[in-house]
């Protein structure tokens, strides 16, 4: 069952009930003030930091769900009222309509004749949230409405607003002038910054004490004042304030009225805070109000928008004969890799904004699927990253994105997390040229007395690897490697104790053979670029270390028919046909394969093979079979989920991916491609109701085939796996990879696939790559020509003409 | 205007509105399982710790308030519901009453001609709640109605459920049993302990998981089972685990239905944990429930509850003119005294349960007005507070009640709180007569390879004060003192940064003048102690110490016409008519005055006379005055808040109680008393509308006269207010307070009274002391008799015969 639709060409997806299975949002703002806004205009604001600068209230796990805050819109006519997106008024409506665009969401509601057409955007360069508002009369009569706008104000610090109340209750604050409500809480002391809300137009009321607004005991849904058709021009001091401006609108049969509401965000330094004594400073605000006080300078910056996202998705465009392909690949999955390089994992409908920063794995893996885009901003989070890691190549797990900190309360020690880095500077300068970047002189632990060239970086991170090995000479585990909750050292038996931040021993036997499997892949990642620059002594050294590693895996990382996962504290096996529960599981697989091992002997396929005979499922792979019913006190957190959940055999969609890449490694395209569907939000668009998720957005995870709600998916938005399946449809299975040289093209499609195009900008050309499968094989390139020239091998060399080239591939 | 009216003969706050200014709460539970309840049944329960146990989900600063969670009841009649508390479903009801008495809540609804009364409370030596319902038919026909149950399971962790939503949407479980639904999520793994929430009748049917209850999109006013009049039989699996039953109640006219719902904690050890694979061992909970099979057995367990606290107030009773202060004194103002102690200053309304544990000042203090009524459990706080002192002396400022542990977060450092420590073994001696607590071996910080005897602890926090001393030889303030706010040593610039959590410098210059009075005011009870235990060297040095203090004090800590409140760390005077803002703060006044500074010069009196000036308001006196309008980096927090509230210039009423205190150690009886009945709530139930907090309990403070809201209440409940009035009350204006060899007899009264009459059960004996005033005077006794015999001086001896006995005292 469907909830809406895709509207390809405006690159929107069309929600047509409010009554979505779950919220369905959309994110706005791509640089440092970020929204997130549901169908219904649920969501909250925040400038950089979601925990330290949150600007609206929202609360999480809201009974009514999603009605813990947004910006709300009602329209009072004649004794009754509604809100245009349904909430929070809940008034049934003659027309819905909401359309989630790239940065933008547009929500149309109509009810008593009167349409309203509400388009919520953050403009570009711009610290605030613009809604262009369209009041029109459909009717016939004359009208007089009146239009109320809401919305709470967080104080600042949204762990803090949701604990401390014996403070919170006594410290807001607010000033109105003329139509614009400013939210000062704590502005008089340390505070550098105030909130806005503001309107185009003057107004014939305000509140800004919620109470007042709402009534004592009301709820958003039936706010006294709007009941009342009238505001109380309330002057918030303590408590929640609010703001919320009424208007009366006269509207003639067919007439609109535009009006600009702003949410702003403004900084002032300790010298300019004040115009006079307690009274602060508007400057900068009134200039942003200025900057749209008209619709049509709103419409011009939407257009702006609608370039800068036409700009971005340009660069790698699918022609294909899939609808459902062409959006993921041209429009959504790009749109969701920008929105997890800006967020990581620290604000969405499932993270709170409050429980962490920025994962340095997480990001330098966001950073594969976006660096494409934008490599200035990948290129400065490459370092932002770098500059957290540690001196023995280690790194910070976290990060807040306020302060750019090593995050002291998560802690390090998760193994994986260095070579992940390396990864993604290989990524950067195979997309960009720019070896420059190696040469960029980077703090270790934020601390610039200890600053080394970023390759000294790499280096150690790769060294990190080889320094912390375990008896069979496989990488030692860490507090956890990329499953965060397989944890090998932690043994903890406290009630509600955090698997993440608990004191974790010093294991010096748990081994993990993904991390093996990764320094394998990664590591030959590593010294091609070494050979690439010139280092042959490096690269020969990494060479011989990555050998000797994957010598390591097949004669201790091999289980008979698929890679194992680790080695647990006392050296037993773990994802082994000898345990009871948890015999196999998806991520040493993948990597090892992607790595190259066992590719020789056959022990390749037959651990993908076993992949598909144990993980697969219609929704998916799960991540380990069985699940685990019972706490392992020597696996840690993974068995403390139900069975079929997250990582206790869940379908975990980021790690999905790396079997379609190993797949396409191996040249079994119709699998690779399979795997892809079975994910791809486009293709659960039919089973919604199912599902539940939004269909545009990878969830991190869908319920496996051990849970009671098999294929349901959780978290969406916010998860790796945007970036890697990206990564596994654009360049393993599409076949167009960035290499140091120019774009590889090494497609592993299904076999009946009759061919396509990829338009891809690289270095500021463009090629216009035609592929085509008239032989009806996976892989494998018969020829390929470039403006019409045979070139041998399957590099298009990098013309860095700025022009347009036609590129000919045909298979075989 | 008035919200309900006190029903003394029944010790309860009758409330006759749904639509109180506030919700009005109620505490069950005094032992280890607690809960808070709204006069409409919202609140929650937790099992000892309100972070680390919490039972049921709360949502705080709720839209719509207090909607957030509570126990609901929903009655279903042909179509239509209602709840009989009104909230959730907020249906009008014919008739609404709830009665909030000694540890039991009653709340009664009426609507359809059924009637509906549910008794909530916590049995003695019970971990649970129980919800005695009696359904009535009031009518003239036959009735056929169905009642829902509901409440929402709290994942354990009151914060993490919060914050930590990927995870926790995972992990709820549940298991139905008959009647019973189980709650265990995280059983499986490290947790011990599950809730249950069962009923003594069989089910129609049942709901466990929120959005089947509830519908996707629908509030607690509205859920889907309820307005179908059909439970769904769900089973939760992830999301939001719930409780609900439903049952069919067939009603002929004047028939009732009585059932009992029991909420219940249990806890197994790792043997005993399962009955077979993943089924939870239910031997507890069933012979929890079976306890409670019937109405009967509840009555009974109200009846012991019932006279529990009939035996608790008994042993302070006064007879007066006056039926506000009898039940203040009697019922109220005890209660509240109960609560706080078990609670400190961990939940209530305002305090969300996670921000903190116990406070080793709070807790100390609240020992003080708690003491006389169980003297063994203030015996055993007492050495759980001693137990997390530092070897300096030093302390902790809070602990967690789950572990006993002294909180890291929060730290040390305030350098009020050993001493009052040593208030606490004073007074527990004194009431007692049990010197054995002294030779109590106890830890510091914990570890008990550092215990040493109480009456070490107690000398290391006296010498805490004069090991710590300041250029004007006044004890340094450290972090703070009482006065959280005033914090001299943080300079902080950091926005959002807690002034009580970072680092602070070790300033070796700002010091209190508090502190300094309490070293008088308490140190002298530490000599007279020493004293009595024969310690005549230490009692030596202790009065030599003292004396110095007394004369730095004189020196230096006087202003020309009241005390200083301390030096900041630049050696400047704070509070002194010097200064801009905050010429003059109050606990210092109170606190020298209470050490007997002052009195023989007159100064007292003047400092007495400028609180009464400067910061006398009708609501009670301020803080400070003039209230600080802008932020004194030097000062820290307390110059954060808006004029007028809190710290900064709000009434503060605990502090209120020391010059009550100061104010009767003069013999001014009249002016005692007249700041007695500004704050004391039973005075403030007139005008609730502006104090808007329940008019049966004290609150932290009430906004002073620079504030918009002058004379709003806020932080009810938990507040060292409590405790101090009732020492106020009762010992210093009363005038009976413990001795170590009996109780002393010395009131301060107003002039015009003619006399009251106190029974007071001591040591074991019972004392019937009729004070009798003919002379009108305030203060001094004119004779004593005891069972009609003389006794010189003011000390009744203690007779340990377990008696009654009757005693005169006249005034004059």
């Amino acid at each position: 069952m469907k909830y809406g639709y895709f509207d390809d060409a405006k690159k929107e997806y069309v929600i047509t009930t409010p009554a979505t299975p779950y919220p369905w949002i959309n994110y706005l703002g791509s640089q440092e003030f970020f929204s997130l806004i549901s169908n219904t205009g649920g969501g909250y604001s925040f400038y950089k930091d979601a925990k330290l600068r949150r600007i609206t209230r929202y609360r999480y796990n809201n009974v009514p769900l999603d009605l813990g805050g947004g910006r709300y819109y009602y329209l009072y006519d004649n004794g009754e009222f509604w809100s245009p997106g349904y909430s929070p008024a809940k008034k049934e409506l003659d027309a819905y309509e909401c359309r989630h665009g790239m940065g933008y969401t547009k929500i149309t509601g109509k009810r008593n004749d009167i349409e309203t057409e509400i388009t919520f955007f953050v403009p570009l360069n711009y610290n605030g949230e613009v809604h262009k508002v369209v009041v029109t009369n459909s009717g016939k009569k004359p009208k007089e409405v009146k239009l109320f706008s809401f919305l709470e104000w967080c104080l600042w610090n949204a762990q803090d607003d949701q604990a401390n109340f014996q403070r919170n209750f006594n410290t807001g604050e607010v000033e109105i002038k003329g139509s614009v409500i400013y939210h000062k809480t704590e502005y008089k002391e340390r505070r550098d910054h105030y909130a806005f809300f503001s309107v185009n137009a003057p107004i014939d009321g305000y509140d800004s004490d919620r109470e007042s607004f709402l009534g004592t005991y009301n709820g958003f849904d039936n706010p006294q004042a709007v009941a009342a058709g009238k505001s109380n021009n309330s002057v918030a001091d303590g408590w929640s304030p609010i703001a919320s401006h009424s208007l009366l609108l006269t509207l003639e049969p067919g007439e609109s009225r535009e009006l600009v509401f702003i949410l702003g965000y403004v900084e002032n330094s300790l010298e300019e805070k004040w115009e006079s004594k307690n009274v602060i400073n508007k400057q900068k605000a009134e200039a942003m109000i200025a900057k749209f006080a008209t619709a049509d300078a709103v419409d011009k910056a939407l257009e702006e928008l609608s370039n800068y996202w036409e700009e971005l998705l340009s660069k790698y465009n699918l022609a294909s004969g899939d609808d459902k392909l062409n959006r993921m690949v041209n429009i959504w999955n790009q749109y969701q890799c920008m929105v997890t390089f800006n967020l990581s994992r620290s604000a969405s409908y499932f993270e709170s904004g409050i429980g962490r920063g920025m994962g340095f794995r997480d990001s330098n893996q966001d950073l594969l699927g976006f660096l494409h885009q934008i490599p200035d901003r990948a290129r400065e989070r490459i370092i932002d990253l770098a500059s957290t890691q540690l001196e023995d190549g280690g790194a910070y797990h976290q990060y807040q994105p306020l302060t750019k900190r090593g995050n002291d309360e998560i802690g390090g020690n998760f193994n994986d997390d260095p070579l992940w880095l390396v990864l993604a500077v290989v990524a950067y300068i195979k997309e960009t040229g720019d070896y420059s970047i190696l040469d960029v002189m980077t703090p270790y632990d934020n601390d610039t007395s200890k600053a080394a060239p970023l390759s000294d970086h790499i280096k150690r991170a790769f060294d990190h690897v080889i320094n912390n090995l375990g008896p069979h000479g496989l990488p030692l585990i860490g507090r956890a490697d990329w499953n965060d909750c397989l944890n090998l050292n932690c043994f903890s038996m406290e009630p509600g104790e955090s698997f993440q931040t608990t004191t974790s021993k010093d294991g010096r036997v748990a081994e993990s053979v993904m991390i093996a499997g990764m320094f394998v892949y990664i590591g030959k990642e590593y010294t091609a670029l070494m050979e690439k620059v010139g280092n042959t002594a490096e690269a020969d050294r990494a060479t011989m270390e990555v050998r000797k590693m994957k010598d390591v895996i097949m004669e201790h990382g091999f289980d008979g028919e698929w890679f194992l996962r680790a080695y647990d504290d006392f050296g037993r096996k773990v994802g082994s046909n000898e345990c009871e529960e948890g015999k196999i599981f998806i991520e040493s697989q993948g990597f090892c394969v992607m790595g190259g091992c066992g590719i020789e002997d056959g022990k390749a396929i037959k651990a993908l093979d076993a992949v598909e005979e144990r993980l697969g499922t219609k929704y998916g792979l799960v991540l380990n079979n069985p699940a685990f019913t019972k706490y392992y006190v020597e696996y840690g957190e993974i068995s403390t989920y139900p069975a079929g959940y997250k990582e206790n055999a869940g379908i975990f969609c980021h790690n999905n991916a790396w079997i379609m890449c190993a797949e396409a490694v191996m040249g079994r395209g119709d699998k690779a491609f399979d795997y892809y569907t079975r994910i791809a939000p486009a293709y659960t668009e039919e089973y919604s109701e199912i599902h539940r998720m939004e269909p545009y957005v990878y969830s991190q995870m869908v319920a496996g085939k051990d849970a009671k709600r098999f294929g349901e998916a959780k978290n969406s938005w916010l998860t790796g796996t945007a970036s890697w399946n990206f990564v596994a449809i654009s360049q393993f299975i599409l076949g167009i990879k960035p290499d140091y040289d120019g774009l590889k093209v090494d497609p592993s499609i299904p076999r009946d696939w009759e061919g396509y195009q990829v338009t891809r900008s690289f270095r500021g050309d463009t090629y216009k790559i035609t592929v085509k499968n008239p032989n009806h094989v996976s892989a494998g390139i018969a020829s390929l020509t470039v403006d019409g020239k045979v070139v041998e091998g399957n590099i298009i060399p990098v013309a860095l003409d700025g022009k347009l080239h036609e590129v000919e591939v045909i298979l075989g």
